[in-house]
């Protein structure tokens, strides 16, 4: 494999999406809905694409849902709701896959989940899952979960793709929701340019980018909110493959904690 | 034009880079060499593309470049830069060019610029530019450039096209960095979900997408650090053009200070 540099003069990068036909339930293959799925768009994986998949149908798949009505909120997540007209039982559940609160404020509550990321309540959701009886949660594991699927398709096609899992988080100073990869699989999430040098000789001294946050947005483009299109093949773009020296996986994107500044 | 719902049922989206040859220096017309350059490409621009710009061309075309040997860093600039092996006249220019410092720790310095953009430094860059003798800004205004680049090419094609500006910015809580929209003309920059329904019904309550940075980050991977390809067009995107009831630019995309919770 080339250097980054070279990797980056590439061609055409293109974000192809997957529409899938109904809902995607408990128990259920997902990579065999996905594959199903394109099959009937006359779609054909290749080696060397990434699959993104919102983790929405990932949690699903994987029983990551809760009925609403055997959550029983606690009386400061049921004040706090009752405060900003907010379902009680959200805000609990959202208490509940926390490990730490980092800001209370507004009617908005910012959390670091179990995994370590930092998100709206969680990352539990009500939308798009069934009119508000269910919620959803990030999967228990995402880096997992996408190693899972990258297997699944591995062993089916007998070839190498890598695989994102996305969700939609805010963040500070910016308005508007992007989407950032919370699962990683086949590939390096990030690209570390550091002690490269620019055409100048310029050493670049703090480049580090995160290419698989950026490859979830650029999914984010033809994965809607609201359209059947919980996944996209993203073709041309050449990444960097998977080493076993670590330091990998979607966990590789959460900054430690004591590096963080806002925290 | 349809509502957002539809526009993301739609197909492709493709991310063509724009290579440019030699540098873009102080007063040359950017909409020139980028239109020389997707010519030898073989590109041809159409109605409704989105082309984004890594703002350092933009930059150096106005002249927001400053000679570091021009820089007289402060005792604080000094002070600050010698205790962390810094270039005490990129500190001093990043200091300038903010109106507030947001954190300063660990040799990092995160500010809030003059046009209210939260970045590192300022923006204040000394890569791909000329080996360290000069720095470059963010553009003045980069709402404007965009849409005096937009107009340009408008003129000169006769189609509607958008323009995005991007820079790389750090994000609290994740590693690396992504392309962020620093400036937008021609279309809305958010997308707004809210009051919508899903197709249970339910109605999505904080589901705001900041398109503009999703299309940022989606460029950032055709568009490299080191690789002279500064710009590309984004095709198959159906953004929601500009409308005049305000709230558009890349200023849109700044939360008010007011709304956030973390400065």
């Amino acid at each position: 494999m080339g250097s980054p540099v070279s990797k980056r003069e590439a061609g055409e990068v293109r974000i192809i999406p997957i529409a899938v036909k109904g809902e995607i339930h408990l128990g259920q293959s997902l990579s065999a809905r996905l594959l199903a799925a394109t099959r009937s768009l006359g779609l054909r994986f290749r080696d060397g694409d990434i699959l993104v998949v919102k983790h929405k149908v990932v949690s699903k798949a994987e029983g990551a849902i809760v009925a609403l009505d055997e959550i029983r909120p606690s009386k400061v997540s049921e004040s706090w709701a009752a405060r900003y007209g907010l379902d009680a039982r959200v805000s609990e559940l959202a208490m509940r896959e926390s490990r730490r609160v980092v800001r209370q404020k507004h009617g908005v509550l910012i959390t670091e989940t179990r995994h370590g990321f930092v998100c709206a309540n969680s990352g539990v959701d009500v939308s798009n899952v069934d009119g508000g009886k269910h919620a959803v949660l990030l999967p228990a594991n995402s880096d997992d979960s996408a190693t899972r699927l990258r297997q699944a398709l591995k062993k089916q096609l007998e070839i190498e793709i890598a695989v994102i899992i996305t969700d939609s988080f805010g963040r500070p100073w910016r308005e508007g929701l992007t989407e950032v990869a919370i699962g990683v699989a086949g590939m390096q999430p990030l690209l570390d340019y550091r002690g490269l040098r620019d055409r100048h000789g310029y050493s670049l001294h703090a480049s580090v980018e995160a290419v698989a946050d950026e490859l979830a947005c650029a999914a984010g483009l033809v994965c809607g909110k609201l359209a059947g299109t919980p996944a996209c093949i993203i073709r041309g773009y050449s990444y960097t493959r998977e080493n076993r020296r670590g330091n990998s996986g979607g966990r590789a994107l959460i900054r430690p904690a004591k590096n963080d500044l806002f925290r």
